[in-house]
């Protein structure tokens, strides 16, 4: 049989991002394309800990169906957290427990926007909540990035050119794949025209927790007294990406809506994630592992940073700054074809890294970029590969 | 600020059946509205060993980012069992692994549908599922259900009169809301529509393997050498449902688009759930795991057919018999209003039953039935719940 898909998929192209996650599989190939967490990174003993007590004092609990909302005690921890340490959540706001932040940005699109409404992104951004909002059918509108966040005069322009935005999306800290934090002035200049042209916000914030250097900027949510943002959290990067569980905090309206539409999806998130996630969040010193995963994270961004320098710079490759997150953005030399050097590198030195064209609004547009990863290789493996990526380049761009 | 919805939501309403739930936590009710496994299902002991295990043997296995598409020992499992003991899957199908078998019938629609598009369904049918199609956009076209299975003749009239019917979504064996089972014959006639008007099936099959009475009638993906079928299983009700682990065997084409489109709902399904699945199946004994549920809810099913005929059918309720599942689908006698029946018995006598026009594909249709389910209560609330359900009927016939 010939099928015929719906035409939201048709323009979708499988993530390259998971798509180079099998190439991890040869293990000739030293991979800078993930954005896993250090192995080191897992309170493992911890987590094994708690999954022996849930199953000697209430396995049913952790095996039976639950509500869509989600563990209600993980809930009311996270309300009160958020509130506490964030100034995050209002009266009018509560909290959804989800499967991975990924499920936040689909819920968000499919309760909010119909097919053809504009959702306006920085340019380049997070490949996986692209390709969400785009199954849904919504039109993307990016908005370049400048050293500290959004462009906020392309922002007004796009508020002003097209008249059914339904929300902005932006990963206010270290943001993925760039790396770039959003000023403080920003925060509040973009908050200020979502009220303006009545327009929603998603912040996303998978890597706040994940500071090497500088002073915490507040996040757009705690601006927030108008119900205009739905913030994404998760624990992914602070405690386990594979347990999936996600948190949002968002105006009580549209998180009534998202549950309903999550009964559609999965029914509700896997409870025993959620389980051990408030136990591990309640029953051990949580702020003590985030030391431990900002120290390590530290040293391997620093690592990567000194590597870049010795072997990398020196052939004309450049790279923006961090101040924190997972992620190195680097630009070729203008004359380079990027998408050609990114393939030639895993295929012939066995570096995998990935094209920077993966995570722009328009696909087919050009970039020079490239995104690498520091958490998920060995120190080892970050020599090794860094050192390759220098070899090719000084290969690459003298052949 | 006011807050617009997109138009797929607007018509979704919370499942009645998850909002019931919530009633659940009110001790005095006695639900027989679920459709939870008994607590008793659960091999609590046996799935508390096997995460000891992986938590000594792997951890970072379970905790770590994995692939869209599955487990991959868990999907050679699957793929193995499903031919042999079902001759379910051709070389051009593959096998994904959802969040719950729930995650099917969004993907499935996500990739096939337009909005607009029909989808064929039995009707009454799972709130659930029916929930998940609307949700994106998709039209529905209910085909009522006669004792052996969906209306044919009303099928065929449902092809014939929409052009752009884009699957059939059945449930084969003892349906949800009505405990019906199709018969081979009709299983066959839906095949071979399918072909001639070059649509889909959704075989959805979370109860198969809970057949209480009789002989297993084949699969309709059994008879898929065109590549017709999508067969959808879960472990929910053989293994347990927090897990939330679902799996399809699709053709290979399909089966892609859905994991292109999962990495933008969840990115994978949870692994450690996908490495207890694994691990149960293959270290334990499934076939003694099976005997136990069908000997348990056997015993639970009978009782509730005794309870039902001592103290509900004099009433004049009459009842579908049934061979397997959870559930046991009820009739009102015609004068009687369905919905304040429904709405009182939980308000006034405490018993909580589903009102049967949540199944139907139009809501706002007249149902004169409800859905009441064995398997979560104990056997005494199961006597305590038909009790009140035959004295309220006693006193609402006769008010």
């Amino acid at each position: 049989m010939n099928y015929t898909f719906s035409d939201r998929m048709k323009s979708l192209k499988p993530s390259a991002i998971r798509e180079m996650f099998k190439y991890a599989a040869d293990p000739s190939v030293v991979s800078l394309s993930a954005g896993n967490p250090a192995p080191d990174a897992f309170a493992a003993k911890q987590i094994g800990e708690i999954c022996a007590k849930i199953f000697a004092e209430r396995p049913i609990e952790a095996l039976q169906y639950s509500v869509t909302e989600g563990y209600p005690k993980l809930r009311e921890y996270v309300k009160g957290y958020m509130k506490q340490n964030h100034n995050i959540g209002r009266d009018f706001d509560d909290v959804l427990i989800t499967s991975g932040a990924q499920q936040i940005m689909e819920l968000s699109t499919k309760v909010l926007c119909n097919e053809g409404d504009v959702i306006i992104c920085e340019d380049p951004s997070f490949i996986g909540s692209l390709n969400s909002f785009r199954s849904l059918g919504a039109k993307l509108c990016g908005v370049p990035m400048d050293p500290d966040g959004m462009n906020m005069e392309k922002i007004e322009e796009a508020l002003k050119s097209n008249d059914n935005v339904r929300f902005i999306y932006t990963i206010p800290n270290f943001q993925n794949p760039t790396g770039i934090t959003m000023s403080l002035e920003k925060r509040k200049k973009l908050y200020e025209l979502a009220k303006q042209y009545e327009v929603l916000v998603i912040e996303d914030n998978p890597y706040g927790d994940l500071r090497y250097k500088g002073e915490n900027i507040p996040n757009i949510k705690s601006f927030d007294e108008d119900g205009l943002v739905i913030y994404s959290g998760s624990f992914s990067k602070v405690i386990a990406p594979g347990l999936r569980v996600g948190y949002c905090v968002a105006p009580d309206e549209i998180m009534r809506k998202m549950v309903v539409a999550k009964q559609g999806e999965d029914v509700h998130t896997n409870i025993l994630s959620q389980l051990i996630c408030y136990e591990f969040l309640t029953q051990y010193d949580f702020n003590e592992n985030l030391s431990m995963l900002r120290e390590l994270y530290s040293k391997k961004s620093q690592l990567m940073i000194d590597l870049l320098e010795e072997h990398v710079v020196p052939h004309g490759i450049t790279y923006q700054p961090i101040d924190g997150g997972l992620f190195v953005w680097c630009t070729l030399p203008e004359h380079i074809n990027m998408s050609d050097f990114c393939t030639s590198a895993v295929k012939d030195y066995k570096v995998a890294i990935v094209p920077g064209s993966t995570f722009l609004c328009d696909e087919s547009a050009t970039s020079h970029c490239f995104r690498i990863n520091f958490s998920t290789p060995s120190d080892e493996n970050l020599r090794i590969g860094i050192e390759r990526l220098g070899k090719f380049a000084e290969y690459y761009f003298n052949k």
